[in-house]
């Protein structure tokens, strides 16, 4: 038996192609003293993942040449050496793209509770790195009060609409959505719940922010960076706070962007602007957890999943990302037998 | 008797000139009842009076075509129908550019105590708004905490050499100045006792800066904007912290500047830049003050005022900020028989 595996072949310069990556065949690894080994179900396919194929330093170490790509997946337990993890345990971590993994001292996973009474790719969009990015950065990086006008990019992506839903349901007084094309713009209106959204394909983005939120914007939640950071600060109120989650517009980038412009809008408004990694916050995943599950279960969080079947799809699904041809959680799934109880 | 006065003659674009403003005579002004008379000493001569003179929104409102150019300054009250001010109180406000001012209840200044010991120009400087400016920003917006390795831009300028200082007093690990010019750079290091001072003329400030701070800036005070904002954002360390407190690079901008390319560097190593204004500080002025005489008495705080003589001249003192040509803080001398006891 082996290990299907799509490793990194050259770095991209742009948009990943049929050049960046190469599907190959390993040994299954063999299951050792403390180890246990794991049978890969589901990949979540983010943007950071097309950051980690620079050779740029970052929060992570680049993914080297002939390396599998690095990704967060979910997988169950097939055989155990390990006190940590049971046969039948549903696991998620770093699976990486590939069809088996093994956990060991230096690769950790954290095991799924059971009885959720959700299905596994929700479990992986809400409750995975996506949905507690969401709520880390809202509250804990952004700081949320009730009555704040709260701005989100990427509002329609599996990040930016579980911000504007929490937002909601803590309080805030205007929840507003950057996003790209009309259908977009709709869902996050009617599935997600936002008082509006804006296209920034449209022109004018930072005109049509200010008429939208006339008083400012007090914290404005970005995945995007760029142009859509740039109108987010022009129109940013008094003592507004800036999470920077993403940046995906630069991200295949080719030249050097043109700068943002409007960061002398942060003095005049006493404003902050604050990046986070939602690695620092593992210790507290599970109260965010727990507050987003409830929300699920009662109506309020609306969520989808985009799935997209077969490892070797993986490349193309994190293009998706890129071109906006996803529609939620974008999840490849490499094996539909791993499922939640 | 008549007030002399610099009034906005025409808003300008780029470096302000002789068509900038005018010279004017009006009435002196009447003391009625809750006013003062107050004779203008000395004018604080600071970078913010160029963003005063666009028609844009700021934090304070643009100064109208055909008012007086407001400014800082310091003066001594020769008559007093207001319980505030006694005559002879020697006063620090908003003087605006011109000989006499009128203290009301919407108008209010602030007494210097008596016996200092410091003469009005020390006090203007280190105990000004550009003292307090460096005291807050580096300790409260910037939250120094001893072993911090700290950049300061402007680093020859009278914010910025207080701020190197004051880091130093309060543990910093290292202290790296940013200044345009040898003469200036030796400056920094000599009589400010900063490590190291970079000449951000000279080319590759972010490839010097890493070689400065290998392992980073943890708290970056920035003056300057533009390239020197991107340079050090480039080699911000994890939790880093930029304090913008001014931007004047780009004050005489005359096309949109190119741009701030490295604001993702926030996300990575989860780094903060916030703005602030050191009016929303007025009321715990005293407590740096404090700390600040205490620094000049024991002869901790090195600091330099550049004195230009007559109100007509204030407008070049302004344009000497933006071309290098000031040492220290630049402050124009309306009637040098204004003094503190």
């Amino acid at each position: 038996m082996t290990n299907r595996r799509i490793i990194l072949e050259q770095r991209p310069v742009g948009a990943i192609d049929g050049t960046t990556t190469r599907l190959t065949d390993v040994e299954l690894p063999v299951c050792g003293p403390d180890q246990a080994l794991i049978r890969v179900g589901m990949l979540s396919i983010d943007p950071t993942i097309r950051t980690w194929m620079n050779d740029a330093p970052g929060y992570l170490p680049p993914i080297a040449i002939g390396d599998v790509v690095r990704s967060s997946g979910a997988g169950v337990v097939v055989e155990s050496q390990s006190p940590r993890y049971e046969v039948g345990d549903v696991v998620t971590g770093f699976t990486n793209w590939q069809e088996w993994v093994l956990a060991d001292a230096d690769h950790r996973f954290t095991v799924i509770p059971k009885g959720l009474g959700l299905d596994l790719a929700t479990v992986m969009n809400v409750l995975g790195a996506t949905g507690v990015t969401a709520y880390f950065g809202l509250l804990d990086v952004g700081g949320l009060v009730p009555g704040d006008v709260v701005l989100v990019s990427g509002a329609a992506g599996a990040t930016g609409s579980v911000v504007g839903q929490v937002a909601r349901a803590r309080g805030a007084k205007q929840v507003v959505g950057i996003a790209g094309g009309p259908a977009k713009c709709t869902e996050v209106v009617e599935d997600y719940g936002f008082d509006a959204c804006l296209d920034y394909r449209e022109p004018h983005l930072a005109r049509r922010l200010h008429e939208a939120c006339p008083e400012g914007i007090d914290l404005f939640f970005d995945n995007v960076g760029g142009e859509v950071l740039d109108a987010g600060l022009s129109n940013i109120a008094l003592h507004g706070r800036i999470v920077l989650c993403g940046a995906i517009s630069q991200y295949n980038a080719m030249e050097r962007p043109p700068g943002i412009a409007n960061t002398a809008m942060l003095i005049g408004r006493r404003g902050r602007m604050q990046g986070f990694i939602i690695l620092d916050y593992a210790s507290r995943f599970p109260e965010a957890q727990r507050e987003l599950a409830a929300m699920v279960a009662n109506g309020t969080l609306k969520h989808h999943e985009h799935l997209v079947h077969g490892l070797e799809q993986a490349p193309d699904a994190l293009n998706l990302l890129f071109t906006g041809g996803n529609h939620g959680k974008t999840l490849v799934v490499v094996d539909e037998t791993v499922q939640l109880d």
